[in-house]
C-alpha cells in the first residue's frame, strides 16, 4: 500500500523524503521520484511537516511515532494511514500531544488497486481544525476524504468496514461455491447478481477469483484475520461478540492452518467448495 | 412486485389481459391501464400468448400452471417470475411440455424498486429459444436480462442472490450496530465505508434504514426466510449446511417471533443492537 499511496504524494508534489525499515525500498522509491530518502525516523522528523505512517501493526506504529516524536518541528502531523485499534490510536495522539505535535488517525479502504489509482476511501479521526491542514495531504492519496470525529474515530470507521468485508466475503464465496455445485455459469452469475440488491464491489472484484480458482493479492487473510481481532477486542469493551466476526476467524484460522496466508481474503471460497465435497469430514 | 411489473408490461404494449386472486387489485390495474381483468385464470391463458406469474410459494405456482395449462394455446408460454426451488420449476415445465407449451423460471431481483423503475435483474432458466421468443416481454420488466441454462438454471440462481443477500445483510447489520455501540455518526460511516471494498447495494439501500431505527418494506423477512428455506432444501440435496444461511435464519426466526414480520430484512439490525446492549440476556 505505502508505495503507491507516496508516489501520489509525489505527484500532488507533497513528497519531501522517505524512510522504510527495508532501505532498498525507499532507495527505489526515492529514486524513481527524485525525493530524499531518509537513513532514520528521526531524519525523517526533521525534513517534514506532515508525516504519513502505513504499517502493520498497533506496536510498530507506536514505535515509530516515539522514533519520530523527539524530532518534529511544533504544529507537525502525524498521519496514520495503518489500521490498529482507536486505543491504540488515542495513545499516539496523546504522546505526539506532549510534544505540540498532531496525530490523525486515518485508515484507508480500497485495496491495492485504490492506493495505485488514488480512489482510496480514508476515514479520519481527530482534531477538526487539523484534519483542515492535512487534507491536502489526504486528497492526494483517496477520493473520499472524510472526517469521522475525535481521536479513534477513524480507526473505529475502519473497524466497521473490516466487519462488512467479512461478511460480505462469507456472502459471496458461499453462494458462488453453492452455484458451482448447481454447474451454473459463474461469469453469468456474477453479471446476474451483481446487478440486484445482492451487488457488492467484493462480488465484482474478487468473484472472479472464486472462478478461475486464484486468489492473487489483493488483501491477506493473515491481515484481515489481524483486523478482525481489533475488532473483537474493541467489541470486548461492551461485552459484545459478534457472530459474523467469530465464524470468519474461525474459518480463516483453519485457511492460515493449511498455509494460505499469501493468498487473497477470497480463498475462503475454497472451505465453501468443500462443504460441497462428497467425501468432506463431517 | 406483480403491479409495477404488469404496469411495465403496458408501457412497452404488452399487457393484454390480467388475474389476481383478489379480484380488486386486477380491477384497479384493468382500470388504470385499459387492459382487460380476466374471471379467472382459465380465461386468462385464452387470451394470451404468453403468460407471466408472480406468487409467493411453490404450491401456488404449481397449482396456477394445472389451471392454466388445460386452456393455452400450443406454443404459448408462461414465465414465472416468482421465487421457487429449481425441482419446483422443472416440475411445471414438465407439466406444460405435456400440453407442447413452455415455461421458463424467471426469478427476479432488486427489490421493488427496481419493479417499479423495470431495473430488475431477471435469471432465466429454459429452453434457449424459447428464452429467445421471450425476451420483448422480460426486457420490458428488467434491465438485466439473462439467460442462465436449462430449467431451473434461473431459480439456480436466484437462490445464489439470497444467499449473498443474507450474508450482506448481516454484514452490514453487524457492522453498522458496532458503529452504532462506538459512537460514530452512522450517516459518514455509510458514505465513508460505501466507496471502497466494503461497498454494496444493501449497505446504501438499507444502511439509511438502520441510522433511523425504520424498516420499511422493501422484502419481508418472511419471504426471505422462504427462499433460504428454499436454498437448504437445494443444498440438502449435496449433504451441504450452509452457515451463513444457518446463522441467518436462526436470528430470523427470533425477529419472526417477536412479530416482526412485516418489516424489511434490514431490522436484522435491531438483533445486532442488542448485543450491545448492556442488560442482554448472555
Amino acid at each position: 500500500m505505502g508505495y503507491p499511496m507516496a508516489r501520489n504524494l509525489h505527484q500532488a508534489g507533497l513528497l519531501a523524503a522517505v524512510w522504510n525499515r527495508t532501505p532498498a525500498k525507499a532507495a527505489r522509491l526515492a529514486q524513481d521520484t527524485g525525493c530524499r530518502a531518509a537513513a532514520t525516523p528521526a531524519e525523517l522528523a526533521q525534513q517534514c511537516d506532515v508525516v504519513v505512517l502505513c504499517v502493520s501493526a498497533d506496536q510498530d506504529m507506536l514505535d515509530l511515532v516515539q522514533m519520530l516524536a523527539p524530532h518534529l518541528a511544533a504544529n507537525a502531523i502525524v498521519i496514520d494511514c495503518s489500521t490498529v485499534s482507536a486505543q491504540t490510536a488515542q495513545a499516539a495522539a496523546q504522546t505526539l500531544a506532549a510534544r505540540q505535535c498532531a496525530f490523525l488517525d486515518c485508515p484507508v479502504s480500497g485495496g491495492t488497486e485504490g492506493a495505485q489509482q488514488g480512489t482510496l476511501s480514508i476515514m479520519c479521526g481527530g482534531d477538526p481544525a487539523v484534519f483542515e491542514r492535512a487534507r491536502p495531504v489526504l486528497e492526494a492519496m483517496g477520493r473520499r476524504v472524510l472526517y469521522m470525529g475525535p481521536s479513534g474515530s477513524g480507526q473505529a470507521t475502519k473497524a466497521v468496514n473490516q466487519i462488512m468485508v467479512a461478511g460480505i466475503n462469507q456472502a459471496v464465496s458461499e453462494a458462488l461455491a453453492f452455484a458451482q455445485a448447481c454447474g451454473l455459469p459463474l461469469d453469468r452469475v456474477i453479471e446476474a447478481t451483481s446487478g440486484g440488491a445482492a451487488a457488492s464491489w467484493f462480488l465484482v472484484h474478487r468473484g472472479p477469483n472464486m472462478q478461475r480458482g486464484e486468489f492473487p493479492l489483493g488483501f491477506k487473510v493473515g491481515l484481515h484475520d489481524k483486523d478482525l481481532e481489533i475488532v473483537q477486542r474493541m467489541a470486548a469493551e461492551y461485552n459484545a461478540q459478534l457472530p459474523v466476526v467469530e465464524m470468519t476467524r474461525l474459518h480463516y484460522r483453519r485457511l492460515l492452518a493449511v498455509g494460505q496466508d499469501n493468498e487473497d481474503i477470497s480463498s475462503l471460497f475454497r472451505l465453501k467448495q468443500a462443504l460441497f465435497a462428497p467425501d468432506r469430514q463431517t
